[in-house]
């Protein structure tokens, strides 16, 4: 059974690991819509019936969904386009302007994608802010605004819990002024009711109309990167309601991020744009070109971080990454962070809110908690890793695939129960990160900053070490607690049917665990100034917002296994290279301590989980076998079904293609000799073969040769016979038996092929699809788990 | 005369391009040194007798001096080195000790290479302030420091163009103690002799005792990445005398910079740790993974960028860039920047003298002027390099390369001469940079600051715009006097014979040209603040500094043709986000302009002009030719060489193997049907023959056989035959003569090949070197120049 890669059977079971069959009929809807839309095919199918089905396609769409694309072809495509359109452009005044505009498509369509990812982004920002308040009150006077917005409006600055005179908690739009047990439960009520409200509408929306716009996408956005169809995944449809649910889905409080949405968001947006130009519109590799920058331009407006989304794109989500891609990424996010910079959405400046700017210096010394930070992270993201993969397994193994809205709207209730009497689970992640990183002023009167302080020097930038106060303590156990229960919850949240990003939660917990170890740090320090050589120079030993910050990268790079990315992104979030160190060291053993139990990150976990097929170049693995044990057929199987390249006729070629299900054929001079000549794909072939006989009058019994040289015929009554060569592939890749399965993995994820041949002393032995390379690589790691390596 | 590739005879003319020729006998003295020090390769030799080299010289060099590495066996022998040891760790606790420190020791390797890079780039830095300023003067007391910290020990920091009490000018050195033409012309006298005899002192130096330490090394070390071999290149004795030769040359006043050189200084360092490693040292290929590193390191010190020196690294140097070698560089340039930082070469906390701090807002307008200097820049870089690479051809073709030490020395006499009586040529180019970028505050009293200003308001951070007084006009003279002579003498300063980088002289152009459309743009803004928007708000409407700044990255990308380490760079020298933007349009506007005229920037013009086997991997061709057209033999010429695999005797095989100079000798099953065995390489064959007669009494009679079948006795006299199939390739890469040529240029480049063999329906007609690539390309090229695009 050679050469069934991506056959419609096999992908099948996809559909259910994609998640979207229990959607039933609405997915095949919405795939229809998208397909129309985006890819220009005009006819809507089911891929069951594949035969009739590429009978009846039109020509234009390449790749069936579901299917590997051919980088290779697909760039020559590419090239050959292009060689056309710059020999054209000296014919005309029309082709010249056509000329340079195909040259200037990769601009504009970059400039495009910036701009709609950095507006997506700003609405994105406000809605999510705005929503995530109402839950707490409404601004009397101008509903439309959020609470701190509507503090600032007032001139109200230093809004403590409370809020300001505008603000209303909802107890007090009912009539409760003063703040007694009946007014604390009515806002809780409504607290938990809005929270299952936007959790109910946000799964409703998905479920109804855009079933690929669940979870975070950067599995998916990885594996279509890698050169996977799934149409529909970056449709318009996705993009609106992804955009809607995300908002809603944070706003009601679950445990989850907006930012890897964000990605997926910025995809959409790259994918619609590359729609409107054949350039990137008709060439799938082209199109991954975009798609890279796009994502870059996610990141930078995630994190406003433009040079860490480019370093995330090349290191966790691209897997065809030329170096042009590299300028036009960076391009990309740029615009993009340019365009949420003047929105403004939180009205600092700043495009994330958790953004923070000090430069205190810190003691070589702290390297020892900031390794611990490390440890503890990677410890947290093997266990984060371990847990969801359980549930996500359990998820789809038991009833509660069947209901995901219930799923969704019993963790969102669960979740706003648990939150709402611990003030740092009841504010928004980003909020609470913001307040952990942050260091204490003298405007802050949260408990967290409740130290024995004299403020009389306010002038002075750097607030010098101070004892604890009671407010410190009761703040450090309402924060244990947070830690517990966002772990926790996180863990059965990321997976569910909304839109669900794993950056926050993650930063969260981090951020938490980190805060804790700094205040504990800041007071051992308070007590022992002599330890600490920073203490004497300016009274300030230990900065607890830089170990939260650290402890949230130790978090996020023990759940991604993110590296360089992660520590510039958060480098850049503190503006500032005095703490590119401490990132460094944390990441690093977060991500050694990790690597030592789980092999990849989440996003690895979940492809592997979803079956989907990625060749992951970053993986190696150190077994002896050859070409030989990785290619179809295997020893004892069938021969592998061929076609000769003068001694067969249509009706013969049409028998072997209804009776197999390959995606292509190799072509060879005789069965004996089994010399190559070629290889000739279904697709093109069916085709041909329906234009001879409609066309050119072809018989059953005429002859088809794959051949420079017709052969005579026969006889005057025998019908002539049509010559296929034009559609042969005469250069398809080709190993030797004995090759090492190594470099045949290595050639198919640098070379991004779909088929390669094996030959053994210059005859056909066989052939190797990425499915088997995919399917090899599995076989092995399951007898031989230690056998993988990632580097 | 297929597969030619690399024979002596070919790269013999490489002695003369990498103009090492004429240092005669002292290049293979210092390459046979470097070999045995760096290589292992005990037997020196010369390359012209080949056969006798290969069979005389030890198994342990895998590759010959100026060979092309094979990326894809190195690799493959990388691995099973690395599965031999980890499956070794089960015997004993000493295999397990090792298996730890060989999979420790890229990290190992990596920070040692940091350490080293950080702590040479130091003392260059060092030394070369001190000996820049010896030209001008001496401190009295403490003749060891430069002017600078002679005035601060004094306490002296706010000494002018005069020095401090401490700091002595010659001519006060010697008794001259009033400012009159006699000191003046004294001065002027100990500048010229002292630049005189630095420079001379730096082209003794390199041309006795390290030739290859000349030049910006960035070609060559581009060609070393992508897979060539120069041995000595990075050896030990190049980097010493490099180091000393690069101080001299700084300090002569030269129009050059120690940018360039220290990534060839930083190599070195990472050549010289791999080789304590044999897991490097033995493993060409793995090798190139550290030098990556290290020269994200050299660029890291050079500008205290580590995030540009990482990109600069992936974007420029590298070759084979795995996405470890990213974690690694980034690491390996941090390293390098913290030992840099706690050296503080300028007592001043950053590792450059133009550092600079502000952030005054730019207005949407200024990106008007911003494009102009875009576009100059673009000019000056094609200028720049047409200009450069005619002088480097001339010098190629006339008596001049007879006299690289009279050259240098005229050109150093001519330099100090014209450079004294301009005080913005007198002083080195990193300070001159310095004063360009930075903003004139109210200590500087310099005539560029000059301006009518009321300096009342001391502690204001932000000084407003103001009128310029005549120093100010009469600094533009002589900057634009700088401006003239500073481009003139870069011509014809880059590719004489010391150490001499590129990025400060072209740093200094555009910030002269920067600084003065600056000036000018601020004082059209103070006759008309209304039509900047920046005016109103702090009365600072125009920043020249900024436009130094943007002038420097517009000229530097003209001439380069970096864009995002580029941008990168720039941003982590003034550590803010605001001013990216304005970098980022000059930079993108510069390469339109420069792609528009020449291809490829200075580095991929001295490559070519030196012929360097480098495989553009940015470079695209859009022709039509298939492999045949690129392989050996052409049509018309005698057939391939070839072995059969089983009725040849050890004399035809030697005669064969003498007749021709070929690397490699395809074998086939037999003559006729010419259907691919594997490929055998000229060196393991010489040896295995040699060990045939020397050990198994093998005459020249045998048969050889390249089979798993021992042939049968053909008659008990007939002596018996040797099997040689353990030396056969079996697995050499393939493609069919229909591949396009532009699929072939990218297998090459991908997968960093040597040799590909081409079959047609499965029998073989040819074979690819990478040089029969490169040569096709060249051939192309110059019929149709327009035919290459740069990507």
């Amino acid at each position: 059974m050679e050469l069934d890669e991506d056959s419609p059977s096999d992908w099948d079971e996809d559909d259910e690991l994609l998640d979207v069959s229990s959607f039933g009929v609405a997915k095949w809807q919405r795939n229809e819509r998208n397909d129309s839309r985006n890819d220009g095919s005009s006819t809507s199918r089911r891929r069951r019936d594949v035969f009739h089905d590429i009978l009846s396609m039109d020509s234009s769409s390449q790749y069936d969904d579901f299917h590997t694309i051919d980088w290779v072809r697909d760039i020559q495509k590419y090239r050959n386009q292009r060689k056309d359109v710059l020999k054209a452009k000296k014919d005309s005044r029309k082709a010249l302007i056509y000329s340079y505009l195909y040259r200037g498509a990769g601009w504009l369509v970059i400039s495009l994608v910036g701009l709609a990812t950095g507006f997506c982004a700003g609405i994105i920002d406000i809605g999510a802010s705005w929503m995530s308040d109402i839950k707490l009150g409404i601004c009397v006077n101008a509903f439309w605004l959020n609470q701190e917005e509507c503090c600032w409006v007032q001139n109200n600055t230093a809004f403590g819990e409370e809020g300001c005179s505008e603000w209303y908690t909802w107890s007090e739009v009912f009539g409760h002024s003063t703040i007694d047990a009946g007014s604390y439960i009515l806002n809780y009520i409504f607290f938990v009711m809005l929270s299952v409200i936007m959790a109910f509408l946000a799964v409703i929306f998905v479920r109804a109309f855009a079933p690929y716009a669940c979870g975070s996408g950067i599995p998916e956005i990885k594996t279509i990167l890698s050169g996977f169809i799934i149409r529909g995944y970056f449709g318009a449809w996705t993009l609106v309601i992804k955009s809607i649910t995300m908002v809603l889905a944070v706003a009601s409080g679950l445990s989850l991020g907006k930012e890897g949405p964000l990605v997926h968001v910025a995809c959409c947006c790259g994918n619609l744009f590359a729609y409107l130009f054949p350039k990137y519109h008709q060439n799938e590799a082209k199109k991954r070109e975009i798609l890279s920058a796009a994502s870059a331009a996610g990141v930078s407006v995630a994190f406003g971080a433009p040079i860490g989304g480019v370093l995330f794109s090349l290191e966790e989500v691209s897997y065809y990454f030329p170096l042009k891609t590299l300028w036009r990424s960076f391009f990309c996010a740029l615009v993009a962070a340019s365009v949420l910079r003047w929105i403004n959405p939180f009205g600092t400046d700043h495009l994330v809110m958790f953004y923070v700017e000090y430069n205190t210096p810190w003691s070589f010394y702290e390297l020892v908690p900031f390794s611990v930070l490390g440890i503890l992270g990677g410890l947290y993201g093997v266990l984060f890793i371990k847990l969801n993969l359980w549930w996500c397994n359990y998820r789809k193994s038991s009833n509660l695939k069947r209901h995901p809205v219930l799923e969704v709207v019993v963790l969102a209730l669960i979740t706003a129960i648990i939150s709402y009497p611990n003030p740092y689970t009841r504010q928004s992640s980003s909020r609470l990160i913001a307040t952990l990183f942050k260091e204490c002023g003298p405007e802050d009167d949260i408990d967290l900053c409740d130290y024995k302080r004299n403020f009389t020097r306010v002038d002075q930038s750097i607030y010098p070490t101070a004892e604890a106060g009671p407010g410190v303590t009761n703040a450090l156990w309402q924060l244990s607690l947070a830690l517990v229960v966002k772990a926790a919850l996180t863990v059965f949240t990321f997976g569910i049917k909304v839109p669900a990003g794993l950056f926050i939660p993650s930063i969260a917990v981090g951020a938490i665990a980190g805060r804790i170890a700094g205040v504990v740090m800041e007071q051992v320090a308070f007590n022992n100034p002599s330890w600490f050589d920073s203490c004497s120079a300016t009274g300030k030993c230990v900065t607890a917002g830089l170990y939260a910050m650290v402890g949230a990268a130790a978090c996020l790079g023990g759940v991604t296994r993110m590296t360089v990315s992660l520590v510039v992104i958060m480098f850049e979030l503190t503006g500032g290279l005095v703490y590119i160190v401490p990132l460094m060291v944390a990441v690093v053993i977060s991500k050694w301590v990790g690597d030592a139990f789980t092999k990849g990150g989440i996003y690895d976990g979940h492809i592997e989980l979803n079956d989907y097929p990625y060749l992951d170049s970053k993986r190696e693995f150190i077994h002896n076998t050859l070409a030989a044990d990785v290619m179809r057929p295997r020893r004892g199987s069938p021969e592998l079904t061929t076609f000769t390249q003068d001694n067969m006729t249509v009706e013969d070629i049409e028998m072997l293609v209804s009776e197999t299900t390959f995606n292509a054929f190799p072509v060879v001079v005789s069965k004996e000799s089994k010399r190559l000549v070629g290889l000739v794909y279904r697709k093109e072939l069916v085709q041909a073969l329906k234009k001879s006989r409609n066309k050119y009058n072809a018989v059953s019994q005429s002859k088809v040769c794959f051949t420079n040289e017709m052969p005579l015929h026969p006889s005057p009554d025998s019908p002539s016979p049509i010559n296929l060569l034009y559609i042969v592939d005469q250069s398809p890749f080709q190993v030797t038996d004995q090759t090492p399965a190594n470099t045949v993995v290595e050639i198919f994820s640098k070379l991004g092929l779909r088929t390669c041949l094996v030959t053994q002393n210059g005859t056909l032995h066989g052939i190797i699809t990425k499915k088997d390379v995919l399917g090899h690589i599995g076989a092995l790691e399951s007898i031989h788990p230690e056998s993988m390596l990632f580097q």
